[in-house]
C-alpha cells in the first residue's frame, strides 16, 4: 500500500497520546514546543537519505559534496526552529554508513556538521551509529526561546511576507539530477540552504505570530499555514521574489514562478503578520507578497493553486 | 577503509566544540546531560536497521514482529535514559521505509511504539519520514531527573551489581538467524528487552554514582567502566546471573558464561557503589557479581577477559 507522507503521518499519530502537561505544541507543527522553568525548548528532526535526498554520483559534478550533505542535514533542521523563532541549541547525529566507506568523505562530512554548527553554536552532545547499505544521516536538533511562532496563527487581514527568493534550490536539484551544472548559484541554494535563524528570532521578537519555513514549495508551505490556520492566503504572483539567476534559468518569468510555488527545499521563512508591523517587518528585509483573508485555499493573482509541492515522501511532520 | 564502531566515534567526535556551558557531559556516555532551571535533561538516540538489527525475514517465525521492533526501539533508547537514572519524557521517530510497503506491519509498529510509550509515560512529539530501501527507524529520546549517574564514577573498593539475567539475548538472536525459534523466553528477551527504568531512578536516589546499561555485553560495558573510571573490574562467575532458559539452551555453565560475557542486547543495568549501600542496593533486586579495585581491566575468577562485545557496528557513542 502506498500513502503520501502527510496522510501516513495523520493516520499514525493518531496512535500516539500525550503524557505531558508541558507539551504546548507536540505533532503536527515545524518543531516540537515544551515549556520548561526556562521558557521554551523546541524538538525537531530531520533525514538525508541516499537515493532520496541526495545521489552519490553527484560528487562527480560536485566537489565535497559530503561537506555540503553534513552541512545541509544541520542547516534544514536548524530552519525547522528558525520558524519557531527559536535559537538552535543542542544536537545529536545518527550516521549509518556502508560497512566500506570512505573515510575521506566521512571527514568530509563530519567538516561541514562540524563547521556549520561552529557558525550556529550549536553543541553536537551524541548520536548512533550504524552500518547501512543505504548512506542515511539524521540529525536531532533542539531549540529553545522565550516565545513562539506557528503555523495556525494567521489571521484574516494579516500581511504574508518572506524572506530570500524562491525556486533557486529546485531548479539546483534539476541541474544536478540532469549532470549539468552549469548555473552554481542555484546548485548551491540546493546544496547549501541558510537557515533564516536571525530572522526568525526577529520577527518573533516584533510580534508576530505566524511563521513556517518553505521545505516543500511556496504553494504547499501556504497550504500548510492556510489549513492549519482555517483561512485564505492570496498572493500576486509580481511580488514573489524570484533570483536573476533563476528567470535567467528558466527562460520566462512564469516558468521561473513554477519553480517558486511548487518546487521545494528554499529553506526561507514564510510569516504572517498584522498590518501595523509592516515598515518593521520589512526593515527586516522581508518581502510582502500577499495577505491573509477569510475563506479557504491558496491564491494566486484570484486563481486558486494546487497543494502540490516536492512531497519526496520525505518531507516534515 | 574500516574503523570499528567506537574508534570511529572517537575520531570524529574530535571534529566537534562544545558552545553551551549547561552541556554537563556530552559525546561519551549512554546519555548526553544538560543542566537547566529544573534539574538535568537527558539525551540520547538509537537505531534499528533493516539486515543488521533485525531480519524482514524474521516474521516468519515470529508473529508481530514490526510490534516487537517498535516497542524495541523505544526500549533501548528508554535503557540509555534508566542508565542515568532519568526518567523518559519525549520521543521523536524517524521512520524511512521503501515506498511500497505492508501497512498492516507499519500499523503494529506503531503500536508497539504506542503501548510502550503508554506504559513508559512517553509523549511522541514529532519525527521524520522518508522512503528508503533499507527499513530504518530512528528514536530520539528526552529524559529528565534532578541527579545522574555516569560509568566513569567507579571508585576502587566500590561492590559491582546488576539487574536481572545476562546471555538471554544473545542466544534469542542466535535462534533467529538459524530460524529456529524453540525457547520463546529466550527470543523474547531478544525482541522485547525491558528497560530498568525504574531500578536506575531507585539507585540514583540511593546515592549510587556510576551506571551504564549492556547494550554490548557484560564483558565489554564493564570495560567502559573500568577505562572510562580509570580502575579495574574484577568479577566471580558464579555469582554472573543466568537465567535456566539460558542454562538449558546452552548446555553448561561455563558456555552460557559466554553468552553473558560476550553476547549483548541484555539492556541490563550495572552499578558501582560503596559497600555502606550494600542491604538497599540488593533490596532493590540488584545482585552483586564483584568489585571495583585500583588497576586496568576486566577479570573474571582472577583472569582478564577480552574486551570484546557485540560490536554489530551499530551501539552507542
Amino acid at each position: 500500500m502506498k500513502l503520501d507522507e502527510f496522510s501516513l503521518i495523520s493516520f499514525l499519530s493518531r496512535k500516539l497520546s500525550v503524557f505531558n502537561s508541558e507539551v504546548v505544541v507536540g505533532i503536527g507543527d515545524d518543531a516540537a514546543v515544551v515549556k520548561n522553568n526556562d521558557g521554551f525548548c523546541f524538538f525537531t528532526t530531520d533525514v538525508l537519505v541516499e537515493g532520496v535526498h541526495f545521489l552519490d554520483n553527484w560528487k562527480e559534478s560536485v566537489s565535497n559534496l559530503y561537506y555540503s550533505l553534513g552541512r545541509k542535514l544541520v542547516a534544514i533542521s536548524a530552519s525547522d526552529i528558525a520558524s519557531m523563532g527559536g535559537i538552535p541549541t543542542y544536537g545529536l547525529i545518527d550516521l549509518l554508513i556502508p560497512e566500506s566507506y570512505d573515510l575521506k568523505e566521512l571527514e568530509e562530512f563530519y567538516d561541514g556538521i562540524s563547521d556549520f554548527c561552529s557558525e550556529l553554536k550549536i553543541t553536537v552532545i551524541g548520536g548512533d551509529t550504524s552500518k547501512s547499505s543505504v548512506k542515511t544521516f539524521s540529525f536531532f536538533l533542539v531549540g529553545k526561546g522565550n516565545g513562539y511562532m506557528l503555523r495556525s496563527k494567521a489571521k484574516p487581514g494579516d500581511l504574508v511576507a518572506v524572506t530570500g527568493t524562491f525556486g533557486d534550490s529546485a531548479a539546483g536539484l534539476e541541474q544536478l539530477l540532469k549532470g549539468e551544472v552549469e548555473n552554481r548559484f542555484l546548485v548551491e541554494r540546493f546544496l547549501n540552504p541558510i537557515p533564516r535563524v536571525e530572522k526568525g528570532i526577529e520577527a518573533l521578537n516584533l510580534g508576530v505570530k505566524a511563521c513556517t519555513d518553505v521545505s516543500d514549495g511556496l504553494a504547499f508551505n501556504l497550504y500548510t499555514i492556510a489549513e492549519s490556520s482555517g483561512v485564505a492566503v492570496k498572493l500576486e504572483s509580481e511580488k514573489i521574489p524570484l533570483s536573476p539567476h533563476l528567470l535567467s534559468y528558466a527562460g520566462s518569468r512564469e516558468t521561473a514562478l513554477k519553480y517558486a510555488l511548487y518546487g521545494g527545499e528554499d529553506y526561507e521563512l514564510i510569516i504572517t503578520f498584522n498590518e501595523r508591523l509592516l515598515s518593521d517587518v520589512e526593515s527586516l528585509g522581508f518581502t510582502v507578497i500577499g495577505e491573509v483573508t477569510e475563506g479557504k485555499g491558496v491564491f494566486v493573482d484570484g486563481r486558486k493553486v494546487e497543494k502540490k509541492g516536492y512531497n519526496h515522501f520525505g518531507g516534515k511532520r
